[in-house]
């Protein structure tokens, strides 16, 4: 049985879900033998870290791995997925959002392979605790990316298109939107010489606090307390920056109805 | 010298930062003489951890600590501070937005004490990483304030008035709002039979890479990129929650102008 299990992979893709993903794949032992991307200096900088092939062109793709994981935006995965025809080919894409029914009637083996984490080109992270949301066209094939995600990850689920986009939206929420959250942070500061680092700690724990609490009930701040007098000094503070402000306005709002009903 | 450091100190306040501050304060030898609380049980119930005495009346309040440490809302500080006029005592609010000038002329001795971080009632923090934000009237004062910060902070730091708000109003961002997204991402799934844990890693992380890379430069998401399709797809499905739909499009219409110049 040992000649069905996924080995040999092709890697569509130079963003950071493809660099990450394709290290954790060739630290499991998997072996990447090619790197597909549009750009090609940085599909030779990847396939370098991972001693595979390369190229710039989809006709030149090699037709004997037994998995092609797209890494690309989900803008494209129309296009480069009609350009994938040779027969049998094993697809799958790592979107969030992105249906399985995008890889439509022309192909038979395909499927999702996501990893719900947020990835830094420069910055490695521990695969073992990511959870791996997996979908596929049969039960086989289903079995297979299973157990490909096992050899990174010890939170390999399966998830249909409908939760895996709910997941997504609300990882936008928890992350992204903070993330962003953080740099409005970080710009507050620099505009009058503060530090960022002075909130590291605070970001740390801010966190941390959700592991051991739901994050109802870690809710702190001015407008969880309903200090008015200190929300209206911030938006007077934050008067010269309107983007920053309505921000401000809109979420204190939204914390004092849920909390407080006000 | 000795004499003059602080060492017998009053707590005023039962909130999250009276808890973690009077127990961080005995763990490092400091001596908590009495709490004042207005619900009595729950100054009852710190003051046994602390070993100390308590009472709900501001007129009982014990005259000979060197510090008197205000962990109450910003709104009541006002009127309590009117109430403790006894001659010579040394006070401090915990405020992270509240000018020193609240303490009016009436007092000789006052300052700030404001601790940069997040507070649960239940989860112990580790004090060392906590910026501590120091503001006294006389030089004496702060010198005393800065010696009893550092024994339990490595960061403590003087900080007027006005840089303290900046801190704050980075802080409700850094912190408050993107503990409230946490809840909306919670919520999310919920609605959808979703463990709030798949998120977990997630969250981690995103606050994990900014140790490391300025926010800026860490953010991701399909705002980052300009992923409309997937924008609109995820616009689709909050159609059934009004504030959630207006968050995300807005957020990220501000990371799309920032990034994207669109």
């Amino acid at each position: 049985m040992n000649s069905e299990l996924i080995h040999r992979i092709v890697i569509l893709g130079t963003g950071n879900v493809a660099v990450r993903l394709s290290l954790a794949l060739k630290a499991a032992e998997l072996e990447i033998v090619q790197v597909y991307g549009r750009n090609k200096a940085k599909a030779k900088t990847l396939a370098d870290k991972l001693n595979s092939a390369y190229t710039d062109e989809l006709n030149l793709i090699n037709h004997s791995a037994d998995l092609y994981i797209l890494c690309i935006s989900d803008d494209a995965l129309e296009e480069v997925i009609k350009k994938i025809s040779f027969k049998d080919a094993f697809l799958v894409h790592t979107s969030g959002t992105t249906r399985i029914e995008i890889f439509g009637e022309k192909h038979e083996h395909f499927g999702v392979f996501y990893p719900l984490q947020t990835f830094s080109e420069s910055k490695e992270v521990n695969f073992k605790n990511i959870p791996f949301c997996i979908e596929a066209s049969t039960k086989d094939d289903k079995s297979k990316l299973i157990t490909l995600a096992k050899r990174v990850s010890d939170h390999v689920q399966s998830i249909n298109s409908e939760q895996r986009k709910t997941l997504h939206i609300a990882a936008v929420f928890a992350s992204n939107f903070t993330n962003y959250f953080y740099s409005i942070a970080a710009d507050i500061l620099k505009k009058e010489g503060l530090s960022f680092d002075l909130l590291k700690p605070l970001i740390q724990e801010s966190a941390a606090k959700i592991l051991s609490q739901n994050p109802e009930n870690a809710q702190t701040g001015p407008a969880r307390r309903g200090d008015h007098k200190i929300i209206a000094e911030h938006l007077k503070s934050l008067d010269t920056n309107k983007d920053y402000k309505d921000l401000y306005e809109l979420i204190s709002k939204l914390i004092k109805r849920k909390y407080l009903g006000q």
